[in-house]
């Protein structure tokens, strides 16, 4: 097995296919803790997790601190409200301050495409991209390509149909990136007003019509209406955006008939996805939430707890 | 002794007079932890205990939070601002997404009546309830149950006031179950717009005059007047309200001479309880908080740390 | 060694030289374990520090959690706004409550002036004052000390300017006390508006004008303009605060030739410090930062660490 040789997790473009084989084989090995009866392991004793929120988040810092106690990482906690940010500090005099008290690694979530980049450029300590802005959210497609692997046995060659706000979400960007890189072909689908112009150059299909993007499908991702990053209304209505392109039992039906669904959450019911596909024997998206963590475990590890 | 056969504590109507004992039996012998100079024992070491909190509460977070890491087990904390609410996921998804990343137990505390029912109907993990809506907030009675036989020896047959907003106060209720439950004599007391008017169907005495109701009683126990809780003005004034119901010194000297004053906090000093009653030697109201730990090492250890 | 004999760490004028020295020793002998790749020591093993800032704070909060982490103690952390001040409880009954679940130590930000000293009186546990309105902020004016002990080997004659809202401060408030105590000479400049009448009573001398204060200086310290304390505007307007007052080149010229540069963070640049003076090779502010970890380190140890 190649090494993993990175400072930092930033995008899925840093990665190369052994990198991301390399991620997804150590969450694979580190994923029995978590149903463990005694969920800790001394590996990361003594190192330092910071979680810097600029944005709410549940699920993706429960899962980055879940990941780190397993661990025996020790974990402290800052939100962009309690920050130093309300008092007029740069962003960079905040990183250099922390840098300062010497953490290991820093978990970043801000509304900036390319925040954690910079972040990443002026500070020893390692650095996690959490979700920056319309840009990036490279843990999520790693927990997804570990789900897809998990449930279909190899990423390549797969046909995988995303569906939504495709301009407007980091999950697609970076899933779209991850699946290609793996091998896998892409479609994706929605409003005209949802498609960035140049999606093509990434070497997806694009279809606007959701019936015909999804036909044949090993994998269809439905993605979060992000109402809270949208600053205008890209269609009439959301009633008129679920029963377009809400992800729907027809659907289903069009899809190869061992095709998972999954979704990044939190999932809008009745908009992005209709309640029974999110809760069909198709639906992995719990199983997502839980790979998540099993990924941010390895990342953790990869990036400090080996000896270097 | 018999075996606590629980997966969850969600009211003290579930429990059996036997469970009762068990927990106050374990809180006893657990109490003395609190007080070490190396608070710690390996008893929950690699458990998750979750805390989400869709009201603010400090007393009973944290006091759930002390217990879990004396016992050495890792806690997760969310509040209801940070959470995926906020983003329009219905609160089975919130919860069945936490349960995706395996936590042993979840303490929850939510202004809906009967969340956490439903919400422990539809995860594994354990589900403490810390109080929802104007239900039950039982660990607060297994509290007060304690305090209540650690200062009296038996609570068979004592005579209890309870003094306030019976209607919309959760400890009341949870209060009321378990006292009756263990064989002791209820009488309440309060404006009759804060009376619910089948309250007599639990039992209890009801006595519009409060001197009256704490005549010669054993346990006088104030409720906090939830200004934050009440839509409209159940009374004139708080002047009123603590003219005629407030527990002050004349209160004091128609009780038995050894009755103990309670208060499940925070207190309204001059409202629901006089300064000089809540200072005199007869409260035990930060006995109640100290046993709030002891309480919930308890309900932690029986729910999650002995071997089944 | 003499010993260090408190219960509480509320200012500096409590501290005896002695006392210092001894903070100063054990932060130094402390220090090496934040660059530790393993940071983690078992001394406050079973201790519970809790973090209880009524003021936002990121720096303050995470230096002293970090510190307490490495040293394995407990932390619980409440904000005030999820605490029960805002349901109308006393500072008194809150803290009183606290003291209940029976914490070894508490670090408190409160914006009233000696709310921690009201505090340390009413409660068995240490208390750390981590900044009390305009009145102290004792951790950071040791940190401070140990930073110039650091570069400069001796505090006793040094020659130390400090420049901005003297009168607002904590911040110099504190390290007046404590650079008079050392031994060190003192001189504050600002604008006439942010002088406190009697401040020359400490033993300072008063010069409105920052470039002659700063003439032949060892140390120059700039203070934070905490706009977010200030009810009224005490000069004209930011930009003729910073042309005046602002720490630049010019003054960095006029003091001796390795004379070190301070802020306590977090910094307002182009206001108090011109960004080319921050991030000189004379300025001495993220050490502070990473110093405060070991200070911080030192105090919980000696407050609650030893065996007494």
């Amino acid at each position: 097995m190649s090494t993993f040789e990175h400072k930092d997790l930033l995008s899925i473009k840093q990665l190369s296919i052994s990198d991301i084989q390399i991620i997804l084989e150590v969450a694979n090995s580190l994923k029995e803790l978590i149903h463990r009866d005694i969920k800790k392991v001394p590996t990361l004793r003594g190192k330092n997790v910071t979680l810097f929120f600029y944005e709410p988040s549940t699920r993706t810092r429960t899962s980055f601190e879940i990941a780190a106690k397993i661990l025996s990482a020790d974990t402290v906690s800052i939100s962009a409200s309690a920050s130093s940010m309300q008092k007029g500090e740069t962003l960079l005099d905040t990183v250099k301050t922390l840098q300062a008290m010497n953490p290991d690694l820093l978990v970043i979530r801000h509304s900036s495409s390319g925040a954690p980049h910079f972040i990443a450029k002026n500070i020893k300590a390692s650095v996690v991209n959490a979700g920056d802005g319309i840009n990036e959210h490279p843990t999520q497609a790693l927990l997804d390509l570990f789900t897809i692997k998990e449930k279909k046995g190899d990423i390549k060659g797969l046909n995988v149909a995303i569906i939504g706000d495709i301009a407007h979400s980091r999950v697609a960007r970076s899933d779209i990136l991850a699946l290609k890189k793996m091998g896998a072909d892409v479609t994706v689908s929605g409003p005209p007003t949802m498609m960035p112009p140049d999606i093509e150059s990434l070497g997806v299909n694009v279809c606007y019509d959701p019936y015909e993007a999804v036909r044949n499908k090993d994998v269809v991702i439905g993605l979060r209406i992000q109402l809270e990053r949208q600053r205008t209304f890209l269609f009439p209505s959301l009633r008129e955006y679920a029963n377009f392109f809400g992800i729907n039992r027809k659907m289903l039906e069009l899809t190869k008939p061992d095709a998972i669904i999954m979704h990044p959450g939190p999932m809008n019911r009745g908009v992005e996805i209709m309640s029974d596909v999110a809760d069909s024997n198709r639906s992995v998206i719990l199983d997502q939430v839980t790979n998540g963590v099993a990924v941010r475990m390895a990342i953790l590890y990869l990036l400090i707890g080996s000896q270097k």
